[in-house]
């Protein structure tokens, strides 16, 4: 299996500079106050499509070879890769072939659809849209371009890191969510690649610990139904995303649902700025970890900004 | 009556700049598509105390001679202006006295008390903290700083648009809301200043109409139980507001609370940052009056990001 390295991600980088935001990094001497380090928050929240997904989804998309382009591309998600691959493979007159759970919130068909992504819908459970896909595939010649368990996805998703870096270059360490692994998998090979010093942790909720249980037994152990706010990190690690967090990432650290509801408040109350349950889990690590940040200066990779506010604004 | 001018603006900038933030001009494609023209949001929600109020309170803070520093300042609000003269102060070494409503709801008061200011509670009624107000200020010494009915919070609100205008220099429009006057006064002078041609207006919820009751009548009009969401908005012009409104400001347009709602939901979903209702007023403008707006550039001013989020998130 080959990993992705450093060169990989800057390269990535390179490619998809002119299609996505180099989105902020932001600071509020207010948080730094209430957890006693300082804090960089890379805001991956302002990202287009509202994720850092539109990376990955980018780079895969311009990667394809010239006869793949025409045949279009595929995928299987009811999140924010949707809508990135959608709006990825529009921008570049690419083709988008979208398999979705046909219970999905309707505020994400209309997303995926607003891309001008043809989706198709299946039932919700994996075997029928793993051969929705295929079905798709087959007749379409489509590419899969996997949310996660895909080379240049996982380098795409590796740049968001490198601009934190290229801005704060003395981090002591970097915290970044863990659902499928392809936001920690680039977000360490980058980090460790620039600085092996810097310490690398994936945050990852309690109530779907997939990854810390298999990164502590070495032994590759899926999800079986997580139930957690942070609906971006339902998934499982792949092959691939495992094999990178055991060489690159320091540490796994669960955190409680209640610890990510509140660090989710404190963000919107203190910073202004809407942060998804998923992002705030990496916030969550550092209050329930006070000894490990103290003084430190800590980047913290925002994973998106997606919430349905259906029902909190009438 | 003496009106500011753009050099009092100026002054109060270089006076102030160490002490508050430069906040972000922001701009979203997806917007400016729904909208049909291009908009540049200078964010105060983003500023110290979640609010542009801290620019006039740091204004008026720093321009008391010596003798009446040592005395202190006074203000009643149990808004943004109490905590933003509170933090101002307390930066500054000066003693503040907040009056308050004994109704004020607690998260507002610990906000104030959080910034070491001292609280006097009162009557909710106009005579009541007055009348509190006065008796501090006779046995204390403490100066009144007004929220918007004083020279010197008016240059320190006009800020945000002279930091708006040397970002974006060829604006055809600007949009600030009216409560009490403040910050119109502040951006209008400011703004005419620079270029009489850029157009000036004031947004103001339907609901609380009593600038463009005034404006269009040419008499100070009081509001008379105004009921808004956009709680910022209440207060009424004071008889200096109104002469720089009269003198600078091309019109006041009022807008409904179900566009104010509608706004607010948009920017902070599809820009991922907190405003408050009152802040939403100006986009609301925008989407109520398109053909005014069509294909021109408008700035924003977006007063602050100050919701009580208990309830909306657990």
């Amino acid at each position: 299996m080959t990993l992705p390295t450093l060169a990989d991600i800057q390269s990535a980088h390179l490619r998809i500079s002119p299609f996505i935001k180099r989105t902020p990094v932001l600071t509020s001497s207010l948080l730094n106050n209430i957890f006693g380090c300082e804090l960089f928050f890379k805001c991956e929240n302002f990202q287009k499509v509202g994720a850092f997904k539109f990376r990955g989804a980018t780079n895969a998309v311009l990667s394809l070879g010239q006869e793949n382009r025409k045949m279009g591309v595929v995928t299987h998600s009811s999140g924010n890769h949707a809508a990135a691959l959608a709006l990825a493979a529009r921008m570049n007159g690419i083709k988008a072939y979208i398999v979705m759970p046909e219970n999905a919130p309707s505020v994400k068909k209309d997303a995926v659809a607003g891309y001008g992504a043809e989706i198709t819908f299946c039932k919700p459970t994996t075997r029928a849209r793993e051969e929705t896909c295929k079905a798709i595939m087959e007749s379409t010649g489509a590419t899969l371009i996997h949310p996660y368990d895909n080379f240049m996805v996982i380098c795409g998703q590796g740049t968001a890191s490198l601009e934190l870096l290229a801005e704060i270059n003395d981090l002591d360490a970097v915290i970044a969510p863990v659902g499928g692994g392809g936001l920690i998998s680039g977000t360490s090979t980058c980090t460790k690649g620039i600085n092996p010093g810097i310490k690398v942790f994936g945050a990852e909720p309690l109530n779907a610990n997939d990854a810390w249980k298999s990164f502590t037994t070495g032994i590759l152990t899926p999800s079986v139904n997580p139930l957690t706010i942070a609906d971006g990190l339902l998934t499982s690690l792949s092959e691939l995303t495992f094999s990178i967090i055991r060489k690159n990432v320091d540490d796994i650290i669960t955190v409680s649902e209640e610890s990510i509801i509140q660090s989710m408040k404190l963000v919107w109350e203190r910073m202004k700025i809407i942060i998804e349950p998923s992002s705030a889990t990496v916030l969550a690590v550092v209050g329930e970890n006070p000894e490990l940040f103290r003084g430190k200066k800590v980047g913290l990779v925002i994973s998106g900004g997606n919430v349905d506010l259906t029902g909190l604004l009438v």
